[in-house]
């Protein structure tokens, strides 16, 4: 046996999200079904491996590293499971790096932290090579309010106020190393690093933030927003499609 | 009457190419049905105007700075012209600019001159984000050769080789006032800057110079490739998805 780390990059466009579900073709899947001619003997292959993520990034959300794991018995080299796998997927999902990893490594359980990134267009027309990878939210925004806002959040808090209602982790605390908010251009970007997130919870603090940079919410009230623990009491869940998976720390 | 000058931005991923075709959508089409509202006095409007492109991009063909010309009856502002296409077209299409002119304004015959850039991805695997605006050819290229042989397309030429067989034109002499190519970690870049370009020249010239950069042809050759007036002497046309419009002169 064998555990391979897989570093992978996708546009989440037309995907369910990482996760295998029913309703829809799903990232897991896409990766799992490449890896079947590779496994067992025959020509057809074998049963595919589980591939583990370390995000379950949902429908629409995409990604330049995630990380994924797979146990398996392979006696390919790291490049050749990298073309097998890349000339079976379609081209929106690519494996970027395949390396051997201590055997039983888990991408989810042993990830340390990961970097999730936000992007918004804020020029009055969007453009037609960003509509899929970046919210357009045209407007001036104060970002120096912004960011006394973003600092605020950093830290071990409780973010129950920014998880999804109706998720299930009843410990809702995480430990934020980093948020920071960058103006380029005629784009803001979101970029927060933490051991873990709630569901929804960088889209819910990105239209925090968004809400606090147009002057709807001043900066200092987010400290409140952590204290009320309740999901109303937050910004509302910006779309998926601008939000991607970064990077994962082991 | 007046006469309108727009500037359009167009992922071309979905589209027949700028001109109305029997057989899909156009971004020629798009537009004018955008138009239709706006045109005489009831609600459903007039029948859409003629919208003229200076460039008749082909198929999956990208623009950045497309421009475009109408005449008609219209009281409205030009933000206002503007914001009323945006809000009927789909996302891939935006109107980036509206700008009165000139009556009689014609963005195709007016044109004095056009810049089109190709990009080529180099690095063995491709970004998932890169796959619809950007040819993967991963290799190694040298660019030196590929800019040798991109100054002796320079100048008042004939390109009848790098016309797609079957074109129309009977005169294929035309002037390129600059072809440039650039590296950019993995990416490589040709802009052509010129007074006019035959079907597919740009693709032709794009592959011709690949060849050259990957040792398969001296970058001394295309004087001859020029001289044969034979689409079989130069490289191959590259796909449609590296190529953009971006920007027309007057």
């Amino acid at each position: 046996m064998r555990t391979l780390k897989l570093t992978v990059a996708y546009d989440g466009t037309n995907y369910v999200g990482w996760q295998r579900q029913e309703n829809g073709l799903s990232i897991q899947q896409v990766i799992e079904e490449a890896f079947a001619p590779l496994m067992g003997a025959g020509p057809a292959g074998g049963p595919p491996p589980a591939v583990v993520g370390a995000g379950r990034t949902d429908a629409g959300v995409h990604a330049l590293g995630q990380v994924a794991s797979v146990t398996m018995d392979c006696d390919l080299t790291t490049s050749a499971v990298q073309g097998a796998l890349n000339v079976r997927m379609p081209l929106d999902v690519r494996v970027v790096e395949v390396a051997d990893a201590p055997i039983g490594f888990h991408a989810r359980s042993q990830a340390a932290g990961k970097t999730y990134r936000y992007r918004v267009a804020t020029a009055p027309v969007l453009s037609p090579f960003d509509r899929l990878y970046v919210f357009h939210a045209p407007g001036r925004y104060d970002v120096p309010a912004m960011r006394t806002a973003a600092a605020l959040l950093v830290g071990r808090r409780d973010f129950a106020s920014f998880q999804t209602t109706g998720s299930w982790p009843l410990d809702t605390v995480r430990t934020m190393l980093r948020l920071d908010v960058q103006e380029t251009g005629d784009e803001l970007t979101m970029e927060v690093d933490g051991d873990g997130f709630l569901r929804h919870m960088v889209r819910a603090i990105a239209g925090t933030l968004l809400e606090v940079g147009l002057g709807r919410r001043a900066p200092e009230t987010v400290t409140a927003v952590l204290e009320a623990r309740d999901r109303g009491a937050a910004g509302r869940t910006l779309p998926a499609s601008g939000l991607t998976l970064v990077t994962v720390r082991y």
